[in-house]
């Protein structure tokens, strides 16, 4: 009998190598016979798209308070929630997510410094009891993060931030890593084999338990 | 020395006549020498305006989740509240609104019938201290008014739910109505003129306490 479906999320600041790595996941489930269903957030349904592009665009007619681009978040990952990883997960399909919820805290708790109790009553609120059963926090300076992202070409209006904002960002990401169960921090500075063998050593408990 | 700002907000189901009420009360205060910033909910801000076509919107790609729908009233709401009540209460300009906190707990929670928990944690967390000095609550049978909405024009996305939706809704708003203070329940199925004495005679305590 298969293992039952997991729910994987890969986290990290821009230029970290989200997209490198989430390549690489695919391809080691794949070799376990597991075709994943890879989201990414914010979006990944036709509403959360649209909710992603208002959210990110850097033309804005008005300031965005950050209660409200919290609030956002929360919704478009609500709209993914109950339209694809939950239904995706009850018929026995792994997901793999390109962010998810440590993204809000992350950002929006670390970098937009927000109250921590307006975070929780929302994530409570919208979470339930789903929880992610392997996250792969891929850690970088976010100097030489924004600087890969930098080469990529354009930022969107939260990557246009100033690097104070992203050292708070990371401060985040770590402190929850280090405190909350079933995050892999991965070095994300270190060269490409090394992060893959990173990555390999996290998911095996997945397939072995 | 003019008495402190006050935030007035007019309620009720699609039908009861709200715009006429409003049109009425702008009246009154401005007889008073009062002239109120108006808005409406869900939206008055361009990022909220967007929000609002978006949730109202008849084609859709996919189901809307009701939760979903619910936090993207409390992202325009928030954004309405930080960007424009908040600034012009603080400034000393009163606030006339179209809907506002009221309608989701009706809509949501009564119609929709989402978790009490779940729009209570939203609301905390969106809301802060901030209440109406006073709501005027139209009340009418939906069968009535939803046959003078359809009048009117095309019915939204919302607007297109069965009549036993808008018959909870009701419900909800006359149980906050009854159990909630600075509400006034106005019987909105007499004639104008008795709608309009009902509305001045709620507003009298504004300017004379």
């Amino acid at each position: 009998m298969p293992a039952q479906a997991k729910f994987i999320v890969v986290e990290g600041l821009e230029g970290a190598g989200k997209s490198t790595a989430i390549a690489f996941v695919k391809q080691q489930l794949e070799q376990q016979g597991i075709k994943p269903l890879c989201t990414r957030e914010p979006g990944g349904t036709p509403m959360a798209e649209r909710l992603r592009e208002l959210v990110k665009q850097v033309q804005q007619d008005e300031v965005v308070a950050p209660q409200t681009e919290l609030l956002l978040m929360y919704a478009a990952r609500m709209q993914l929630i109950c339209n694809v990883i939950k239904p995706a997960l009850a018929a026995g399909q792994w997901v793999l997510a390109d962010r998810h919820d440590m993204s809000s805290r992350a950002y929006q708790g670390g970098g937009r410094q927000l109250d921590e109790q307006f975070i929780n009553q929302l994530r409570n609120a919208v979470l339930g009891d789903l929880r992610p059963d392997l996250t792969l926090y891929l850690d970088i300076d976010p100097a030489i993060g924004l600087e890969r992202a930098r080469q990529r070409g354009a930022l969107d209006r939260i990557e246009q931030e100033q690097l104070a904002f992203f050292q708070r960002t990371r401060q985040k990401y770590l402190q929850i890593a280090h405190t909350e169960p079933n995050i892999a921090i991965i070095d994300a500075s270190q060269p490409l084999t090394g992060v893959q063998q990173q990555l390999a050593l996290a998911l095996q408990p997945l397939w072995m338990g």
